[in-house]
């Protein structure tokens, strides 16, 4: 018998979060390969008798990589297993999703795709800010900044413009190149931020100021990973609209 | 005893992409105020004693203005009800749900925020479109051309840089001007595009081709709304990566 493998997007980390069709890939999986960040509330909704299989990556310790995983998924699938990829968010937003259906492609393994809440979706919503707003945005980006290389193939001067909300896939130390960079290309100083730290989940913080002190106000609330940065008049209301965990 | 709102998102019509949240504020609904565009499948998951009130908009027939939507919200919160506000995708990308909750703060109504599959989101999933890809897009934008106004607040030249996706939420009438203003900023005739017609339903169909001939496909092919139009290298991908309905 033929396996098949389901990509699935786990959402932000809240049980909560997942959609019905993600429920039901993680109850029919004979094996899950899940990313590092996919909360264990979500693994806990899965077949008890899954076998799961950790692949992700993690800064300075051994970790699978992106042709590791590929023969995983080769592997339990040749096998005739109901393989579940379960990733954090979405799988096609920054999740490199895409790779792996194109290696599942040209090895002719059928496959599926179950999408999930991205980050950016989920911590404006518990951060109580719209991503766009009739009267401040009429469109969303979202952008990673977290190497070297994505850093120097973004186009700044399109980022820095006014009337659009960013929303940045990053880690906290790469906060001080993103302010100086889009201040260099002209985004207003006075550009509110809201950075949520562990969106969604009870812990979640969310530390608001300008683009002016984007960097200083996040060393000074010593914001760690996983956090996620909105940029654009429409962070203000999250001062007002806020309704999730501790004020900002 | 105090009534309260919850602003759900339903995601993109099929009911299995509702999260679990959804789903639950929907069984606890005393009153739910929907969009027209919510799927049946969707509402048939609600509590079977919950008031249904359709709010939506359709072109040329009456419907409930923004201010008449708030003035729902109001009367059933302070009746002591537990209001359901369920919105199509996402209720914070482009779904006016920031507009809502600042009416109901202004108003002292608590409300949660539950967010939904958003249709950029769901439409890349199942026409097997990654919005990023590390070779062909560091960044997608969600953009919106619905109405006059809004095409003449875009700036057409960050849009036609390459290097990012474009996620288009519109009418089918608009793809002329949206090819036109492109192509006169500088993105290249020969960017594919893939348009989704009815993203995720069983009647899911999808059209490829490149920025020169898109209103002519769509003209060709008889796409109506609802659609959602992905351009950019990664949409080339559908061809080989699609898996959902027929092939485009």
């Amino acid at each position: 018998s033929s396996g098949s493998v389901v990509l699935v997007g786990a959402g932000p980390g809240d049980p909560g979060l997942l959609t019905l069709r993600a429920l039901r890939a993680l109850n029919e999986a004979d094996v899950i390969l899940h990313d590092r960040l996919v909360g264990a509330g979500v693994l806990e909704l899965a077949r008890r008798d899954a076998e799961r299989i950790e692949v992700g990556k993690q800064a300075g310790q051994h970790h699978t990589t992106q042709d590791g995983i590929h023969a995983l998924l080769l592997q339990h699938a040749r096998a005739g297993r109901r393989v579940v990829r379960l990733k954090g968010g979405d799988p096609f937003v920054f999740g490199r999703g895409g790779e792996e259906l194109e290696f599942l492609r040209a090895h002719a393994i059928p496959y599926e795709v179950v999408p999930g809440i991205t980050a950016a979706v989920a911590c404006a919503a518990y951060a109580g800010v719209p991503l766009t707003h009739r009267d401040h945005a009429q469109s969303v980006r979202f952008v990673t900044a977290h190497c070297q290389s994505s850093r120097d193939t973004l186009d700044w001067a399109a980022l820095a413009q006014e009337r659009q909300t960013l929303a940045v896939y990053m880690g906290v130390a790469e906060l001080g190149v993103l302010q100086a960079r889009l201040l260099e290309h002209g985004r207003a100083a006075s550009t509110p931020f809201a950075l949520i730290e562990n969106g969604s989940r009870p812990e979640q913080r969310v530390v608001t100021g300008t683009l002016g002190n984007l960097a200083e106000r996040a060393l000074v609330h010593a914001v760690r990973s996983p956090a996620l940065l909105i940029l654009g008049e429409v962070a203000a209301l999250a001062s007002t609209l806020g309704w999730f965990g501790a004020p900002p």
